[in-house]
């Protein structure tokens, strides 16, 4: 029987859950795969107001110190999350020749490439499974299991609380104040949403993925990133009735030497399996060379499924010796690729003014895109309510992003425009 | 750089793909992995007859010793399919210390339990991930992507062929006749499909799900098996007005000690993701504790995806050592488990029966189903075009298949019932 012994830094939420997982299945883990992993060390800054029965023999203490200076601690597990003192406590761990495991997006996100550095110079193991979608093991799928592969594009819904808003909004009909207080009330969104409705969550998953999947990390602030705050209940219902569904997408691309990297709301085609990914479901679309398609979907966050991700990387951990060298790999096969900013990518667009009931106003505001060569696909006029103007929706052919953001100035400047233009992109995703 | 020495035993459509595949990405997998895989020995027995250019400096032979005397082979290869001399190939290897790749359904369905603990015992790896949806990782999801969790559920479209057919049905209206000879020329389907369409290959595949899954194999000789021929045209169009979609699944599922495990035509509701799985994809749907639904899916078929799933295994294998242990693991947590016979298991059924026109029918027949003990949900009878009778569509409750055979034979001994009565189970899947 090998023993494990582990320190614990930070016992919120997650490393609750990981300490109850270890605990309901340590006879399984013990019987199964010959391991025993003992909790040496707890950390947690408010370690004195928790409820703390069940943790067993292991140490409690506020000083982060106490658990790093535990010499006889194989693995470190970093659950407070943010860069510091993060990055402080991975960095130290990995120096004094422990293994680490953390679920820490932003801070992968961020120092990901100098911490891998430092792991495999230590010859140590850094684990971060539960960094994104939770328990759902992508960053296993991509490391290891497609391993091989060269990757061309990632799709993710990797934000669970915008995707409970945004089914919410689209099934049952709610507005997006209705649809966040829901998710705050059912515990799937913060008190303070903002890095989830804004899209920065999902922009560190993001580079976190880009990373892994093309060998090189897009810095966080190269990514563009808009939120789901300014979508509206008609625009999701008018294309709902052109058979496209809207979801919060993480998007990667490479072509050669250029990586496209951006977040956003956008539409996709209703029969698309990343469609039917509803309420705080994740899901990873990849598309891989030779391997094709693969869609990875399952709950992305919670207590236990993150929990699940972090005994997952423990296991790993054990089964393997400290020379496993799949996961921190930073060797990249096109070194010098550069980031294709949003301006200069291309994509469809669909497009909706709110217009005066008059002769003639299609024809104007066509005559707008058709000056910056934006081709047309379809053009309907949903039915409405409105009074003061009527909608009229367009969805485009690809074309370059600025020269559509030019074209709806222009278009907003007319007289006969009576609010701004709405524009959400599109993907075929196929 | 790490030199690994491989021997090849089976150069047909993967095997090619695999050389091809090593041969491709060479330059990254050195680059980035620091290892040399080098084809040391193909065997093939028709060799002679094979397009050999591009194999470089690889010794070509028609005799299996050749390459399992090559003292210099780390790692062997297998992928001739079948179970003799597949087995011995295998037993061989591992007795003389080299790892094994296989991608071989029959011979993990059927001899894994043995072969594992050969490897075990000799401290050999032995990897398959491409003997289940090819290059999907399904297997690596299962054994180390979620390890820990505790497997309930687990819901497969695991042949390509079948799906393809039954969505050609579903969305293109074909006969089943016209659809198996369209993925016969498209050459998704073999020219004997008899595996296939009787779902045999499903069988083998959730063999090896069940095993990993629940750590214990269940005979294939254990697993009930209902192809796809008898699926008529009319039933996907009564089903899908219920919103309601066929699909060949391998379930199986696990409470406590008691493990079912079939395969047969499903119906399901139209809005689950796996109901968006069409064409050759392949889909895994896994329910665990405390992780959830995860959902893996990708196309399951096919050289290259086939030799992704090889390549996988050996960049795996190369990476670690022969002791990492999360793989070829026998142990279970219901070392006593029973399999509970198709006559016992309880699912809901859609039934259909061709009766008379004429009032009292519909009670005759509720009346039959009444004494077995089987409730129901909805009563259609579909617009139709026959002369001779009418179609009667009913969706049971829960009800044991013992009894709803039992009752279905009576029905049929009904002289209002014109045809024998069709019956289709379907699954809730959440």
């Amino acid at each position: 029987m090998r023993k494990i012994n582990i320190g614990l830094i930070g016992h919120g939420v997650v490393g609750a859950g990981v300490v109850k997982f270890l605990q309901k299945r340590q006879n399984y883990i013990r019987d199964k795969y010959r391991v025993e992993f003992v909790v040496r060390t707890i950390c947690d800054r408010s370690i004195h107001r928790k409820d703390t029965r069940g943790l067993g023999a292991a140490k409690l203490t506020k000083k982060i110190g106490d658990v790093l200076d535990d010499r006889s601690a194989e693995v470190i597990i970093e659950l407070i999350g943010g860069l510091h003192p993060a990055k402080e406590i991975v960095t130290t761990a990995l120096r004094r020749g422990k293994h680490v495991v953390t679920a820490n997006k932003v801070l992968i996100a961020h120092y990901g490439k100098e911490l891998f550095q430092l792991a495999k110079k230590q010859n140590r193991q850094l684990y971060f499974e539960a960094s994104v979608g939770a328990g759902v093991p992508i960053i296993k799928t991509i490391t290891e299991g497609m391993v091989g592969n060269t990757y061309n594009r990632i799709y993710g819904i990797i934000n669970g609380t915008c995707n409970f808003i945004l089914t919410e909004m689209t099934k049952n009909k709610l507005s997006f104040t209705k649809a966040l207080k829901l998710a705050q009330g059912k515990g799937f969104a913060e008190s303070n949403p903002t890095l989830d409705i804004n899209g920065m969550d999902s922009t560190h998953k993001l580079a976190i993925l880009a990373y892994l999947a093309f060998g090189k990390f897009v810095k966080v602030s190269d990514i563009y990133t808009e939120g789901i705050t300014h979508i509206s209940h008609d625009d999701i219902a008018y294309a709902e009735s052109l058979n496209l569904t809207i979801k919060l997408l993480a998007i990667a691309k490479r072509y050669e030497n250029i990586v496209e990297a951006r977040v956003h709301p956008t539409l996709i085609p209703k029969v698309h399996p990343l469609a039917s990914i509803s309420g705080i479901y994740n899901a990873f679309y990849l598309n891989a060379n030779p391997l094709g398609d693969v869609l990875l979907s399952g709950e992305g966050a919670g207590q236990m499924a993150a929990a699940s991700g972090v005994v997952s990387d423990l296991l790993n951990l054990a089964s393997r010796g400290a020379d496993a060298n799949l996961l921190c790999n930073l060797y990249s096969e096109a070194p010098n690729f550069r980031i294709r900013k949003i301006d200069q990518i291309k994509t469809r667009f669909y497009i909706r003014f709110m217009a005066t009931d008059k002769p003639g106003v299609l024809g104007k505001i066509t005559s707008v895109l058709g000056r910056y060569g934006i081709g047309l696909n379809s053009v309907t006029q949903p039915a409405h309510t409105a009074a003061w103007a009527v909608p009229v929706v367009m969805l485009t052919d690809y074309t370059l992003e600025k020269n559509l953001r030019l074209a709806l100035k222009k278009i907003w400047e007319l007289p006969i425009v009576k609010s701004k233009p709405v524009a959400i992109r599109m993907e075929k995703l196929w």
